[in-house]
């Protein structure tokens, strides 16, 4: 137990962040290869470490399964991918890494002696940290050498999806451990939470955990199926869990006040008592194993964990929109890519938007890009445009954005599903409200375009839903790069308009 | 325990649905409020009886909430609302009523009593249901002469938000009843889901209790503030809960029996031992307020609400997006209430498409419908003057269709998720491979278009890529309905291009 707890929970959770070079993953089972999609498409390259056969092909399953979601999870420019390569020791894995990441199985005497071989061999300026979901880190670190930079960092599955990782010190770990993790962590999407006190199974663990044993017994007991505690979740207080844990209220402490005042008494009440361990016998194990066979709907694990992905991603977007809870540190997480992205090339030319896939769902019965899929890139090479400009987050919420108010769109050849596009945008022209723009979209390679599209843009100011003057820094930014585009020759089909002759 | 409940089960969770003329709710305090909008924005009427002070007041405001969060949920046609109407007696309030919903304080007396004097005076075929949250329905009934009509139907806070609704049937209660008051809930968008066993607290609450007699533990212990129990829960699991329980692991019993041998030792583990109940005492309960003091944002109870409102809106549409648990009662319900929507009928002047209703996933995070959905509702509106000319299947494949070349679209006004829009299409002009059109997208009995979209197209030859002229019969209405559209006003719009000056 740390005395520092409070002091370093603020301190770690200080919004700096910091990405590195190179990481060492020791154990690639499900947790481990977690890690490496997480850490391999932000860009970090990752040593690989685990005796076990077969190892790198599902971690590289893994990585692709993440790929996929990353795609539908964020518009961010996602930097190149790190590498991915095989240490076939623990000596090779830590060279020239800022963090060795240990997930092995959940047993303490082989924790140790894997955790004591990485300390043993790791430059001791270089964190180490378990995912252990159960053990104390004191009792892991009991034979390092130097376990001031040890710690538990606890990530959840799957682990390139779920933002939460748990960082609790042993008695051993300097302060500043917890800090430099939650910096790492912070970097690659996640949000660190300091545990004040080193308990076994941390903090998220033993919620969970508490729930399952109760849904346990109301199977054993024969209360419900297993489809039917699942049901009873996530139609009504699971919908809430994704938002809150038990503690929102709302009315501060004399909502909480009257709400303890109102459920309170009935902790005790005797239905309440069911809290022992229902005995895990074959009968028992037998119910469960066919009533989830039952349920199985005849779909592969890899269609499951897509499927599964798809409503993560669904979800956090949800919260990013609200950009609330896991969706804030999506947002967050997604501003640091941008920050990191190369700098777009404005000076010489049009403003170029990264190079988008077209997405096989965005076909229409002809096989081709739908239409109103075009009007969609251009208004992501707006925003990218207004990115650039330095229309983001602090400034939307104080100052306001850029809102369409004409396009004039017009399709000049035919896309299709997996090509690869990009958009040049143009400023046509700019006042203290107006921000006239011309983008052309292109196949990438391709100089003629498939599509032009014009577009004039007004100004909103932030709360009002009125147009109101641009502010600075914006307004400087934008004069500065309409002056730059001035040079540019105009477009021929620029202030066209649409006429049968 | 009903034997009969498995077969009531699969009877009651059939997807036939009976919406009700009208509802008496005894008791209108947070959940007879939340059952008052839920019916009354279904278009049920609702009687209401609760002696309290300023209860209609209460109700009137959360059916303001619930008003505003459906706008934002759903773009389906909602009916006509029902009225709300205050009976100062029970006898009053159960007159020509279908379900009489009671939702007292929870004390068993009282409830016993309510339940005995609305048997009393309610004919003996309208079914009777309690909200309760946790006493058994067997005790309910106990005082009532016709038990076989009374049930629990026990919803979750806000009820008009959450979907969950669990039934449970006492000794004496009808198996008939289950299945009536599972048509009904239903019909007003919940997930009626049928308890096997009569067990106090039914099961939603006992796992949240479980959850939170640890989390309070957690708190009492100074493990974690509330806070960070709650970012625990909504950064990790949470997230999880809101797709699905603990039991849905993947890959059937196999896969079941998997995890339980790697995680269900950890049940007997000696951190799963703190399931006491933590004492409630002033220094606690203080610790609890002052933490949540601490947190509150100074914002009032109503905007608490509304974010809260909103946040389910957006987990609840991102479930929607994959058909998947909440999202698919949520989508359930929509069917329900567009074939419950009286139809429409065209007339003459511009081609008039059916009327559409704004999706809440064409949100973007300003709240306003996303610019390249506008250009999606414009593709629809030609698909439907194309439909009306003839280009449809075996034209398509004989002959060919036209191609969207150019779009002019100006946004005049915002659109919200839940704004009921209609496109008037005219046809500008055509020749023999070109068409010319200009689209008017209104909110429905709004004179002042939302937007305009003029567009030209051009008719391309079946499989062959390239333009060609239009066939008969289609070549013949289009003539007749060009020159009948030449009588109409030119669009002052029509022929425009963007300008800065």
């Amino acid at each position: 137990m740390n005395k520092n707890s409070p002091m370093i929970c603020e301190t770690a959770e200080a919004m700096s962040e910091r990405l590195p070079k190179a990481v060492a993953l020791l154990g690639a089972g499900a947790i481990g290869g977690g890690w490496a999609a997480r850490f391999v498409l932000n860009g970090v390259d990752v040593r690989l470490h685990d005796p076990a056969a077969g190892a790198v092909e599902r971690v590289q399953e893994q990585v692709a399964n993440a790929r996929r979601a990353f795609r539908r999870l964020t518009l961010a420019p996602l930097p190149p991918e790190g590498s991915l390569t095989v240490a076939d020791s623990i000596g090779a894995a830590v060279q020239g890494v800022e963090l060795v990441q240990e997930s092995a199985p959940e047993r303490s005497e082989l924790k140790q002696e894997l955790l004591a071989a990485a300390d043993h061999v790791t430059a001791p300026e270089v964190l180490i940290c378990s995912s252990t979901s159960s053990l104390r880190p004191s009792l892991l670190q009991a034979r390092m050498k130097h376990p001031e930079r040890f710690l538990v960092a606890h990530p959840f599955y799957p682990v390139y999806m779920l933002p939460l990782v748990e960082l609790c010190a042993g008695l051993r770990t300097a302060p500043e451990a917890l800090v430099r993790a939650a910096e790492i962590f912070r970097a690659v999407g996640m949000h660190p939470l300091v545990v004040r006190k080193e308990i076994d199974g941390f903090i998220a663990n033993r919620l969970q955990e508490a729930l399952w044993r109760e849904a346990l017994w109301l199977v054993h007991d024969d209360v419900a199926t297993e489809q039917e505690v699942d049901d009873a979740i996530r139609y009504s207080f699971g919908l809430r869990r994704a938002i809150n844990g038990p503690f929102r209220i709302g009315g501060g402490g004399a909502g909480m006040r009257r709400y303890m005042q109102q459920w309170g008494p009935m902790l005790k009440w005797p239905w309440t008592k069911l809290a022992d361990v229902p005995e895990l016998t074959d009968v028992f194990l037998n119910k469960l194993a066919e009533q989830a066979d039952a349920r199985d709907e005849g779909l592969s694990i890899g269609k499951l964990e897509e499927q599964r992905d798809d409503r993560f991603v669904a979800v956090l977007q949800a919260l990013r929109s609200q950009n609330y809870g896991a969706g804030e540190t999506l947002a967050r997480w997604e501003e640091g890519l941008r920050k990191r992205a190369p700098k777009l090339d404005s000076n010489s030319g049009p403003l170029r938007m990264r190079i988008l896939q077209m997405s096989s769902d965005w076909v229409d019965y002809n096989g081709h890009i739908t239409e109103s899929r075009y009007l969609y890139i251009l208004g992501l090479a707006t925003d990218n445009l207004l990115a650039h400009i330095g229309i983001e987050g602090e400034y939307r919420s104080k100052h306001g954005s850029y809102y369409t108010v004409e396009t004039h769109l017009a399709h000049l050849g035919e896309l299709h599903a997996g090509d690869r596009v990009q958009v040049l945008t143009q400023i046509l022209g700019a006042d203290s409200k107006r921000l006239h723009l011309f983008h052309v979209l292109a196949r990438d390679g391709d100089d003629a375009p498939a599509a032009t599209g014009e577009q004039m843009l007004l100004h909103v100011a932030a709360g009002t839903g009125r147009s109101g003057p641009v502010q600075d820094p914006v307004h400087d930014r934008l004069i500065e790069l309409t002056r730059l585009h001035a040079d540019l020759p105009r477009p021929a089909r620029a202030g066209g308009s649409i006429r049968l002759r």
